[in-house]
């Protein structure tokens, strides 16, 4: 179609209240994340900044809630017969650790060159992997030809309702805390992938805090959600040829369930260099006490580099995950 | 004195109700740390495992804690003539940022030798930073002597009533957060360096939680509050030959203030060598994302390592401080 602005009736399914249940279902295995404050950056900046690690989640990232989300939904049925993800590492352990919490079994099939801490932690959650050539197959296929021949559920990792509903309880928790401490969000950065964490917890965040202004923020030279947010419609945004630190953050463009959603409540996409990145990391070790994966430091870059531009309230950094592979963390913890 | 068991008549004055309103007056400048569940020592030991990761408390040590409580009670002539301490580190910088929010002038005196991290951040917090060397002179000494020249008031970093009870309100806050989210708290882990954290702390916590099995961990060669602890006496326990990750614990014995309070209520003191201590530190940052200074990572040490034999209830481990070279960082996360 000329003007793919996605598949508006995911607006009337991924709704607050859906959310809220999402949060009431995982909470028995899955405990929120603290909302931490950043007194070196309140000084700085002259307004509150807090920060939600997911890093401290189970799995060492968000990913789980909406695996978690999903999985608690399947039949007797569905249960019985197994579920298949492909993923680049923390939809992965997500959906792997999932599985295992449920009694569930799980086909994970991930690029051979994956950080080798993703690949060993799905394999430790008891998930079976099946490796594929990033380049010379298609993980969508084999995913999908898997599922065929067991019969059993495929688990997408961003555009699917309840995997939408399930990140949006990042949110959910945010605008609970925010209400319980009398903290007033004006200004909200995610990280964008597929766009199911930003979009899911658009809407919760939203819902409690109309005037919060919401941001996404990419790795330069995969900007598809910025180009998309600009157009108002999906762009393929990534230039294949420039590599990233950020491998959780290079879906093409945004998912045709997660697009309406970021267009209805984002702002606008916020991107950010490796440099950039890097000393966010390096923020985070000596400054915060928390180790973030790269895709789990674009925030903090982003504002450590002086994006938006104009901050509102206090600011919320969402900071997604930290299953860094261990030699990157060596080599910036050595840089200075 | 031949049975030198300190100065009962601490325990009339580090109660658990002074410890609360110490709680209450640091509260608009440091805020409660979380209480974070582990699930994957949950699955391994088969009970509840929560961290209190101090790391991520303002200076990145509970040091603060002790000093905000200590400095918010000066005078106003006191507050003008201002402060003097000594430390190898956490405690400079508690005393150091307690001053600058309260606007007090802070003077720290500090071993050439100590961390380079440690003296940058106690610069920045604005004090000035008097350094010794630590095989020629006394730090107590020349701290007493800055303290008499300027009518400064010297803040020790334990053995004072005031810094015990504010270092008391990590088991405060503990007990709070077991007593919300019902956790039965059974083996609560401190380290030791001078025993404020633990013995301050075990008041709060002895009086919600009685049952509740207090130990303190100590590195090996530094053993003082161990041994004092079995002979009921104050002893030494320092070996000086032996070398230790853990500059922040090597306290020659436990003080005439605090080991009235371990000897009351712990159950023993525990030791871990430098080879355990990293592999916990290497545990933090992969599966906790957290970043702990050695003196930080003794208790988690301990438990990987099977030490206390016994476990019972849930088990909490205080991780007091995450200010690490970012070298010796770089190293540990490069150890597989």
């Amino acid at each position: 179609m000329a003007m793919d602005a996605g598949d508006e009736s995911i607006c009337a399914v991924v709704t607050p209240e859906a959310i809220a249940a999402a949060a009431a279902r995982i909470a028995d295995v899955l405990h929120p994340t603290p909302l931490l404050p950043v007194p070196v950056l309140r000084e700085r900046l002259g307004r509150p900044v807090y920060v939600k690690p997911e890093c401290l989640q189970r799995t060492g990232s968000f990913k789980i809630r909406g695996a978690m989300n999903r999985l608690a939904q399947l039949s007797a049925a569905e249960r019985k017969a197994g579920v298949v993800a492909f993923s680049s590492g923390n939809h992965a352990q997500g959906v792997a650790e999932a599985a295992r919490l449920l009694g569930i079994a799980a086909t994970i099939v991930m690029p051979a060159d994956a950080p080798a801490i993703k690949i060993e932690r799905t394999r430790r959650a008891g998930a079976e992997v099946v490796l594929y050539d990033r380049d010379a197959e298609s993980r969508e296929e084999k995913a999908a030809a898997i599922a065929a021949e067991r019969g059993a559920v495929l688990v997408p990792s961003y555009d699917d309702p309840m995997i939408i509903t399930g990140q949006g309880t990042v949110g959910h928790e945010i605008a609970e805390e925010a209400l319980a401490r009398d903290i007033l969000p004006g200004t909200v950065l995610f990280p964008i992938g597929g766009g199911g964490l930003a979009g899911g917890s658009a809407v919760a965040l939203k819902d409690r805090f109309p005037e919060a202004m919401l941001y996404g923020v990419e790795p330069a030279g995969h900007d598809d959600a910025a180009r998309s947010l600009r157009l108002g419609r999906r762009e393929e945004g990534s230039d294949p040829a420039r590599s990233s630190l950020c491998d959780g953050l290079l879906a093409p463009r945004p998912g045709r369930l997660t697009f309406p959603l970021l267009h209805r409540y984002l702002e606008a996409g916020l991107t950010v260099d490796d440099e950039e990145i890097r000393r966010a990391m390096r923020f985070a070790l000596e400054e915060l006490k928390l180790v973030l994966e790269p895709s789990g430091a674009v925030t903090l870059a982003a504002l450590l580099a002086g994006r938006p531009r104009t901050l509102r309230g206090a600011v919320i950094l969402v900071l997604s995950g930290g299953n860094v592979d261990p030699a990157l963390l060596a080599r910036i913890s050595a840089e200075r």
